[in-house]
Order: C-alpha cells, then structure tokens, then sequence
C-alpha cells in the first residue's frame, strides 16, 4: 500500500544541518499555499505564520529558542502561531457582546497551527527540502511575542526551519503500532509491554547511532523530561490575552 | 512549483458523504505508518488514536459528537487523543517525584496528536479516500471519555471520518495570503481590508454554492461562533486530570 506521497510520509526525518542553498520564494509560496489548504475549524483559520527573514531578529530568536544553530542557518525559519486576534476583528463586526477567550478556542488555534505547520512540512519535504519543528520557541515566549508585535489572542506554539538538507539521519523508530492505536477503548493493560519493547528498539537505535557509545532507552529519556518544564506557559498564555475560560 | 504531493494538499476539501465501498485493512495500516513518522515533541509521541469498530459505539458517538449522518456512515471513524499518561508511565520507571500536569505538556499532547491526525488525512488523501475532521467530539467529552475508557490525562481532541468519496466539494477559498503570513513581525493594520476582501470572497462563494440564495459573509459566519461554545471544556480537562499548571 505504497505511492509518492506515503512514501514520502514514511521517510520523514527531522533536519538540522542545513547547506548555505536558499529555498526560493516559489518553494515557499507552495509550502504556504499547502498550509493554507490544511482543514481548520468552522473555516476560523485559527493560525498565522511569521517568518524571519532579518537577520539580526533571527539571531535573536535563535538565542531565546535555546541557542541551536540550524535556527540561524536555515533559509527559512517560520514562526507558527494560534491567532484568535483576527478572527475576533472578524466577529466583532457582527457581534455586540463580550467574546469570551475560552479553553474551547486555545484548542482550536493550537490545532489550527498544527495542521498547517503538516502540510507545510509535508511540501517542504515534497520537495526535496528538510525542516525541524522548534518546540524552543516556548523557552522565553514573552520575549518572542513582543520582539514579533503579536497581539493578544495570538501565541507562538512553535517554530519550524526549513532548508536544503546537509545530513541523512538514521530512521528512528516509532512506538509499537499497538501502543498508540487502540480498537474501541483505551486498554492500559499493554502499556508496560509497550514500553519494554519499545526500550529495547530505543536502546539499540541510539546504541546504533552513536557506535556504541550510548544505549539510552526511551523510558530513560521520557524521565529526563519529566521535571517542571516551561511552567511560565500558563501564566505567559494569561498575559497574552488567553483567558481559557 | 509542483508535484503530486503537492497537488494533492491543494486539492484537499472535507468529505461528508461517503460511498459504502470500506477503507481496506491494508489501507487503514498504511494510514496509520504515515501518522506515527509525523514529527513528536522530544520523541514523547504524546497521542493516541482510537479506532471506532463497534457499531453500536460508533452510533453512540455519533449522538454525542453532533449527530452528523458521516459519523456514522464512514468505512473508518478514529477518536485522536492528547495522550500524557503512557508518557508517564514511561517515565515514572525513572523518576521519583511527582510529575506535574502542566500546561506545557498540555499543549505537546494537542500538538502531537494534530501533526499526526494530518499525516493520517494526508495519506489517506493520497489513496484516493476522503476525510473530514470531527471538532463535535468536543461538544460531550466527558460522557466519550468514558465510553473509550480514556485514563486521566488523555483527552480527545477531535475524530476523522474516513472513506470512500461520494461527492466532490468546490474549493473553498481560504483567507489572502498577506492576512495568515507576516514578516518579522504581526501587522495589524492590514486585517480590516483583508476581512473585507475575504467577506466578498465567502459571499460569492457562499452564493455559487447555494444557487444564489446565500450569500454569507466571512466574518458573519465567524460572529456566529463567538458566544459562548463549549464552556464545559476547561472543567472537563481539569476531570480528565489536565491541570493546565
């Protein structure tokens, strides 16, 4: 069960070292014309994108994202941000009450922004370019948004930078099909199994990766993120207008 | 700037009316391989799909996600949920203290099962199926949580109908490309001439699919979404252990 385009999702491998080639302004006007066709809830369009293309602010992003280079070096970086501003200005012309900043809507822009930041990818990696997702883009996003003027209602959920690939990853493998699909109800029976299997594909994939150096399985590297991560999130959300009523 | 791909994400339109022909085993497979390559936060694959086989469930479902005819009558129905709480068992096999629900984790979960959601509609486009996203999973969470046995934090963020096509939707016109994409930083004063431009889009739109007897605006059809929707969100994801911290 195979064609150009699930092969080409099959072979998707995030990029972080990028060569000095640009994507040209055709590549990025299909990849934002790609975007743009992603389904969006009601037609709300809950998302904007802003790319930095001056330098210095890209600089400076790339420090308040966690200081790695590839956000420097590649042609393009994106910022992909939930918008319920614009959509409100729509509404406000027909609609007199207080519209109320509502956990519904958060969800709403959030997913919005993923499913265009797919299809986006998806194009990009069409053709023949490679992109990272930048989840650093929510290091210090109070900074971001205010360096990007963005109103309230509007937040940055994540970066993405895009370019002509310098490397060939390895293929990292995924959970068991079993572990994330489930027939009918959630089974939380398999979960330890799961992960055991899976520890050990984890381990030998990143013993592979590094001759031999490491073998850290996946459970090891969950724990690593389970401390206190970005817990300015809420309050940033709150500042920037998101009530989540 | 074209390729197969990316005509595909150009054409893509939500089906709501589908033949009885069914998505093959090896269809749904394939469908599924596409949606676990789509790129992760830090690898923690944070999702979890829910595939509807139970006819009575589905029925169930149906009622309680807007009672839409498609619901009950595509080949596949599958129930995308934010997924932390295999993520903890994860990682509780190294990590002493407590983990905390954060918003952060919140919105990877979201994100994690977006990207993968538009893998999924993406491949099965590329088999020639069709899909629609299901946001009405939201309208009566708490009572399809139960249904699916979801454990506490995980959280259904929206369903897909999927088959065989049974009708082929105009193009729906999507917003100018100056009021979704900036540079370097968000412009405000441009949105109230791209809402006018886009109200005129909508209404011809609206009209040629109506035969002339509608002709809604966007932004009226946008001030129809502001009142309160889904108040019951932010209680419920507190229910399912999302303590948004």
């Amino acid at each position: 069960m195979m064609n150009e385009t699930i092969g080409l999702l099959k072979q998707h491998r995030s990029i972080r070292k990028f060569t000095k080639d640009p994507v040209t302004a055709e590549q990025l006007d299909a990849i934002l014309t790609a975007a743009q066709q992603a389904s969006t809830s009601s037609n709300m369009q809950a998302y904007s994108v802003i790319g930095i293309t001056d330098k210095e602010l890209r600089s400076e992003l790339a420090k308040l994202a966690g200081n790695q280079a590839y956000i420097e070096e590649s042609s393009v970086f994106l910022v992909w941000c939930a918008d319920l501003y614009r959509w409100e200005q729509a509404a406000k012309r027909h609609y007199d009450e207080e519209i109320l900043s509502t956990t519904e809507n958060f969800i709403i822009g959030t997913v919005d922004a993923a499913l265009a930041a797919q299809n986006a990818a998806v194009a990009a990696e069409s053709l023949g370019l490679g992109i990272v997702y930048i989840g650093g883009i929510r290091n210090q996003p109070e900074q971001i948004s205010e360096l990007l003027e963005l109103p309230q209602h509007v937040y940055p959920v994540f970066g993405m930078c895009i370019g002509v690939p310098d490397q060939s990853p390895l293929d990292r493998p995924r959970l068991p099909r079993s572990a994330v699909y489930y027939e009918n109800s959630y089974n939380t029976s398999t979960i330890d199994s799961n992960i055991d299997a899976y520890d050990e594909t984890m381990s030998n994939y990143m013993r592979a990766r590094s001759n031999g150096k490491a073998g850290t399985t996946w459970s090891e590297a969950m724990a690593a993120k389970a401390g206190p991560v970005r817990m300015h999130m809420r309050s940033f959300l709150q500042k920037q207008g998101f009530e989540l009523e």
